[in-house]
């Protein structure tokens, strides 16, 4: 759906800030908690947490994230799973979440309330409470940016930093033209995975791959290592080839570091046990420079998603 | 400054992504910890909390909430501020932050420093760890969304609810013709003024004033009754006439609630020892609609500030 409406009835500018406040606590629903522990004064109160917390933000920006092809309800849906995704890549789960909202008063309210249904619906079902938020009033803009709480969801958090040259390097589901496929606002946030993955003491770092392998694996790749790949092995999605693979972005796949010694076989056997319908693969190991096989995917010939260039 | 530059070399676009985040950890400087507690990883990560948790967040957009005539660095500590007076009216002390940038690669780097240097400056001063956040690329447009989570400062958090018919209505400082004077981004929030006051067990209720006392102060008051405000006690910024006082918005004040049977005299007292330099004012009480005063300002005759029409 096109977010902007010719008909200023059927526009935001038509509500006004107050009734539209209250049409958004409507659309919300169960999904967000009654003031204080909701919308409704100045802040919001939240419980104390019972340890350590992760925080995370990230948008969904017209029509940089999302066009008049994605359905309202799967923007709201998307914004809150690019957050979950974050936190499954450290072995979290999710609390709470705030919502701003920079919006042209041109925006179609039907566009408006599928949003905050996609997005109420979503965190239901992943057991988020949208505490508050804010709307703020920006032509030519439907930009909406979330910040999502949470809290490890086992003993251990898992960081970016920890992989050791040896190390295997796994991922979960399918990599590759999520744009073309629809991928990028249906796929489902790897938090059981993460959670469980976190839980393997053999697992030694893990990230989400949300710009492409190209770019992220970077992150996880120890200094003075490189990341040795097999073209072959890639889970590549259908008619994906190896750069679409390695570069398209908007994958939101779990990537990780199992350590050398680590029974890889008992390990694999585990995970299919846990989640049977999910692909696990080992895609290939950090390596020194000198020992990078000749076969291997030379990373660096690909680029992941740029942004700002 | 004007946030967007001409030649390229100059704008957020020479940088790339990989080097602007580089530029924005030694803008932020000791403002920001260090990964996993501060920038770097998927989530940050945040220690356990005291007790219950505030969270909310604002943004600053342009042109709407800054122009060319702001100084950047004001403009980053504008955005921190907003949502400190947030915390402060609710009894509140900041811990940390996460900030969503949507930038247009063509702003300028300079304007981009200064505006992280500025926010940075801030938060050391108030102590807020900026432990995230995202940049995104957003064509047209400079916004900033801060999400700011605090703690209570005290053993209480005061809310917008609990003010009864009888209590008097206290405002800190002056107000009107915030834009004019650069108050809107001058302003010192209350934090030390809203924790002194949420110790007061006699402040029943408290809010800030963002967008005018004529629209912000329904919210502080109770169910079947009215505002009766006196015209002639109004704390107004120099020049500034009563509907500028009521009607103008971004004065960053603390509004609130006193106990009709509370010692006014004393709790005055109490107050002009603790803050000597900072004005409060009781401008009026919330009165049942047939004992309103006929010399009572109409509030509804005034509007404050309308978002989104």
């Amino acid at each position: 759906m096109h977010p902007f409406g010719l008909n200023k009835s059927e526009t935001v500018a038509a509500l006004g800030e107050e009734k539209l406040i209250a049409a958004v606590r409507r659309w919300l629903g169960p999904a967000s908690p009654r003031s204080p522990f909701g919308i409704g004064d100045d802040c919001a109160v939240l419980p104390a947490s019972r340890g350590r917390q992760l925080i995370t933000v990230d948008p969904v920006i017209y029509p940089h994230h999302f066009n008049d092809a994605v359905p309202a309800r799967a923007v709201g849906a998307k914004l809150l799973k690019r957050n979950l995704s974050d936190l499954a890549a450290m072995g979290g789960r999710p609390t709470a979440a705030v919502l701003a909202l920079s919006l042209d008063p041109q925006v179609q309210l039907k566009w408006l309330e599928q949003f905050y249904r996609g997005l109420a619906a979503c965190a239901l079902k992943y057991r988020v409470a949208i505490v508050g938020g804010d709307i703020a009033e920006a032509r030519g803009m439907v930009a909406a940016s979330l910040t999502l709480l949470g809290e490890a969801s086992g003993p251990r958090i898992v960081t970016r930093s920890g992989g050791r040259v040896g190390d295997s390097i796994y991922v979960t589901g399918e990599l590759g033209r999520s744009l073309e496929t629809g991928h990028h606002h249906r796929f489902v946030p790897r938090l059981a995975e993460g959670s469980w993955l976190a839980r393997q003491a053999a697992v030694r770092a893990m990230m989400d791959v949300s710009d492409g392998l190209a770019k992220d694996l970077h992150a996880l790749t120890p200094r003075g290592a490189v990341a040795a790949l097999d073209a072959e092995s890639l889970p590549r999605r259908k008619k994906a080839d190896v750069r679409a693979a390695v570069a398209d972005g908007e994958d939101y796949e779990l990537v990780f570091a199992l350590a050398a010694k680590a029974d890889r076989q008992r390990f694999e056997q585990g995970w299919r046990r846990a989640f049977p319908s999910v692909r696990l693969t080992r895609i290939g190991q950090f390596v020194t420079p000198k020992n990078f096989p000749a076969a291997a995917i030379n990373l660096a010939a690909f680029r992941g998603y740029e942004h700002l260039t």
